[in-house]
C-alpha cells in the first residue's frame, strides 16, 4: 500500500476506538445512570460501542436505565459516529479513486465520481449542513406532533424530537419511547419522518451530492449513484411487498391493525433493515420467512459512505450485474453503459464473501456461548450487529457476556471492517513480473 | 453455445427425467409396496427422484414401506443415476474442454486435465469397472460382518451388504437397516466400509484417473485434483473435529458412547456431509452449531463429475483462493504454479452464489408451506435436498404435498443445475465489437 495512504486506514479504527473508550467512560459515570450506582464495565461498553457504531442493539431497557444525561451522551456518540463514519469513508473512497486514477492516468479512464479530494473543509462543512437540516426537519416534525396529539410539554417533546431525530438520520435505533415506536404503530406523523431519515441517512455523501447536482438527469447519472438509488428503491420494495404479504394475517403482527396501519407498518419495518433499527411491529413476533428476508436484506444494508451497514447496495447490485453477465455470456460487465473493471468486480465478491464467513462465525460462537438461543435468532442479532440494524428479538440483554463482547466485536468490525478491507485492497496491488500457464479446473 | 453441444446439454436433463419417470412409475406397482395396495403417486415420485438424483431423502420408513422389489427397484434407480451422473458430468467437461482448447488454440494453453475425448467407451468402461470394484469390495466386508457378527442368513446378508454399498459409493444414503446405521454406531466393521465408499465416491472419475496414473506424485497433480484432494481433506478434518468437540459432552449423542466410539461415530458423521446420506447418530438431537456446519459442509459438497453434489469442492476452494489472492492484492489467482482465468473464477463465483439464492428461495418456500417448521431445519432440509447430501432431521416424511414437491424440485435442480450451469456458462461467450468505459464505484 502506498506510505501516504496507510495512515488514514489507519487512524480510523483508532479514532473510532478513541470515541467507544470515551463514551464508555462518560457512560459509566453515576450520572448516566438513572438508578442506585453506576452501569458496569460491559453494559457502559456495549452501549457505547453500539451508539459509536450507530447500531442501536441494546441491553438495558434505555428509557429506563440511563438518566437523561445518559440519553444525552447516548446522542452525542451517535451523531459523532455517524457524521465520522460518513465523512471518513468518503475521504478514504476520494483518496482510494485519486490515487487509482494517478496510477492509471494513461489509461484515460472515465471516472466520473464527480467529486474530487480539491477541498476537503468544504466536504465536511457540505455534510455537516445536510446533516444538521435533515436533522432539523425530522425533529420539528416530530416536536410537533408529540405536544400536539401527545401532550408532552414543549421542553419534553423538543427533546424527545431531537433524540430520535439524531437516531433516524445516522441509522442508529435507540429509543427513549417506551418499545421503540411500538405506541406510535398507527401514526404517519410519527413513524414517517423517522423512516424517512434512516433512508436519507442510509443514502451516503457521494450518492447526496451528486443528487443535489443532477438528480433531474439520471442519464448523467454515475454508476455508484444508479446502483445506489435502484438498488435501495429495490429493495425497500423487496422489504415492504414481503411484510405486507407474509404478515397480513399474522394475528401476532400486522392481523389487528386495519388496513392504513399495515401500509404504514410495512413500510416501517420493510425499511428499518436498510439499517435503522426501530421498529413498530415486535420482529421477535413475525414468521419466520419474514426473519429470514429481513435477516437478507440487513445483511445487504445501505449505500456506501452512508452511515448504514451491511455489505452495502452497491456492493449487492454489481455481483447480481455480474451475475447476470456471466449467464448472457458477457466478456464485460456495463452498468448503464460503463463497464466495470475487473479488479472491482474481484472487490465485490471479496466483501461479500467475507462477510458471509463473518456472520457464520459470529453465528457459531453465539450459539455455542448461548444454550437455548434458536438458531435463527442467533443469525438475526449476529447479522444486525454485524450489519449495524440495530434490529433484535429481544434477547440481546439476556445474552452471557461472552455473547454481548461477540456483538460489540462483530459492531465494530462491521462497521469499520468493510470500509477498510474495501480500502485497503483497491489499494494493495502487487506487479509480477512473470506469470503462470494457465489451468482450467471444472467448477460445479 | 455451439450446435454440437446443445444436444448433450439438453439431453442429460431429458435422460434424468425419464428415468425419474420410469423409476417412479415401477415403484406404484403394487409389488413394490411392501403392505396393502400401491404406493401413492407423490411417494412414488419422491422415492424415485431421491434414488436417481443419488440424494437418499426419504417421505416413508424404506425397510417396512417398500418390498424387497421395491428395494430392488430402488438400487437399480441408485446405480443408473449414480453412474449417469458421473459419467455425462465428466463427459460434459470434456466437451467443454475441448470445445475451449479448439476456439483458444492459438493461445497455446498449457492444459492438463490429463483426459481426452478420443476413446469415450473406454472412458465409460473404466468408470464402470471403477465403480465395480468399489462396490464388490464394501460389498464383501458388509455381508461377512453381518452374517459373522449379526448372524444374518448368508443370503439375506449378501442382499444387505450389496444394498447397502451401492447406496454408499453412489453417495445415495437409502438404508434397510432399522433407523440408518444407528444400530451399528459402535461397529468399525459396518461404518468404515460405508463411509471409505461415500469418500470414495464423492471425489469423480476425472480424478480418481488421473490418481490411478499418477498418486505417487503430488507435484505433477492438475489443479483440479489438488483442489478436489486437498478440499475434501480439509473438509473431513473440519467435520471430524466439529463433531468431537461440540458433541463429545452432548448427552443425546455422543455423550454416552465410550471415547473410541465417539472417534469413529464422529469420523461418519463428520464424513456424510460430503454427500452420503446415512448417520449412525441422530442429527436432529445435536446441537444448533454443528447442525450450522453440517448445512455449510453439505452445500460445498464433494467433487466435481463425482456422485456427490452441492457446489462442488473445486468451486468453494478456487473462490478461496480469489478472496486470498484479492486479500495479497496479487494480480493473478495462483494454485500450485497455474494460473486460474478470470472467466473460470466468474463461473465459480455464478455457481457459488446461483446455490445461495436456490437454498435461500428453497427455504422461504418451506417455511410458507409448513407453518410450525423450525427455521433451521427447513434450511437443513433444503440444503440436504439441494446438495443431494440426504440427510435429514426426520422431518421430511411429514412436510404438506407441497413441501415434499419443494424438495423434489430441489434435487433435480440441484443434482443437474449446477453441472450444467457450469457448461452453459463456459461455452456461452459472446464476442463485442466495442467496450463501454470503465468506471469504478464504491464498494464496501
Ligand atoms: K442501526
Ligand atoms: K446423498
Amino acid at each position: 500500500m502506498a506510505p501516504a495512504l496507510r495512515y488514514p486506514v489507519r487512524a480510523v479504527p483508532l479514532a473510532f476506538l478513541g470515541a467507544i473508550a470515551v463514551a464508555t467512560a462518560v457512560l459509566m459515570l453515576p450520572a448516566s445512570r438513572a438508578g442506585e450506582g453506576h452501569a458496569p464495565f460491559l453494559t457502559a461498553l456495549f452501549t457505547a460501542t453500539s451508539a459509536v457504531c450507530v447500531t442501536g442493539l441494546n441491553v438495558t431497557d434505555t428509557p429506563e436505565y440511563w438518566s437523561t444525561f445518559g440519553h444525552v451522551v447516548i446522542t452525542v456518540a451517535t451523531q459523532i459516529g455517524g457524521y465520522g463514519i460518513m465523512t471518513l469513508s468518503m475521504l478514504l473512497a476520494l483518496l482510494v479513486s485519486q490515487r487509482l486514477r494517478l496510477r492509471n492516468r494513461l489509461l484515460l479512464q472515465a471516472e466520473s465520481s464527480g467529486l474530487s479530494l480539491g477541498n476537503v473543509r468544504l466536504l465536511l462543512i457540505r455534510g455537516a449542513l445536510i446533516i444538521l437540516v435533515c436533522e432539523t426537519l425530522i425533529a420539528l416534525v416530530l416536536t410537533g406532533r408529540l405536544w400536539g396529539a401527545y401532550d408532552y410539554p414543549p421542553g419534553r417533546a423538543l427533546w424527545y424530537g431531537v433524540f430520535h431525530a439524531v437516531q433516524a438520520f445516522n441509522n442508529c435505533g435507540f429509543a427513549i419511547f417506551d418499545n421503540s415506536l411500538t405506541g406510535f404503530v398507527g401514526d404517519w406523523w410519527i413513524c414517517l419522518p423517522i423512516t424517512l431519515g434512516v433512508i436519507g441517512g442510509s443514502i451516503g455523501f457521494p450518492v447526496i451530492f451528486e443528487l443535489q447536482r443532477q438528480w433531474r438527469q439520471p442519464s448523467r447519472w454515475s454508476v455508484q449513484t444508479r446502483l445506489t438509488v435502484g438498488g435501495s428503491i429495490t429493495l425497500l420494495v423487496v422489504g415492504f411487498v414481503a411484510m405486507l404479504a407474509i404478515e397480513w394475517t399474522n394475528v401476532r403482527t400486522f392481523g389487528p391493525l386495519n388496513v392504513p396501519t399495515k401500509v404504514l407498518a410495512a413500510f416501517v419495518q420493510g425499511a428499518m433493515p436498510r439499517s435503522g433499527g426501530f421498529n413498530s411491529v415486535d420482529y421477535s413476533l413475525m414468521h419466520d420467512e419474514t426473519i429470514a428476508i429481513t435477516i437478507g436484506l440487513m445483511f445487504v444494508g445501505g449505500g456506501s459512505a452512508s452511515t448504514a451497514g451491511g455489505i452495502k447496495v452497491t456492493t449487492f447490485f454489481l455481483l447480481a450485474f455480474v451475475i447476470w453477465a456471466e449467464i448472457r455470456g458477457e466478456p464485460d460487465v456495463v452498468i448503464g453503459r460503463r463497464r466495470i473493471p475487473t479488479a472491482t468486480q474481484r472487490q465485490a465478491i471479496t466483501i461479500a464473501l467475507i462477510g458471509v464467513a463473518i456472520a457464520v462465525m459470529g453465528t457459531l460462537l453465539l450459539l455455542t456461548f448461548t444454550r437455548g438461543l434458536r438458531f435463527h435468532w442467533a443469525l438475526f442479532e449476529v447479522v444486525s450487529a454485524f450489519a449495524t440494524a440495530g434490529l433484535s428479538s429481544g434477547v440481546t440483554g439476556d445474552l452471557p457476556a461472552a455473547g454481548q463482547v461477540t456483538l460489540i466485536v462483530l459492531m465494530y468490525v462491521g462497521r469499520l471492517g468493510t470500509i477498510l478491507a474495501a480500502s485497503a485492497i483497491a489499494l494493495n496491488t502487487r506487479h509480477r513480473l512473470y506469470r503462470y500457464p494457465e489451468e482450467r479446473p471444472i467448477v460445479g
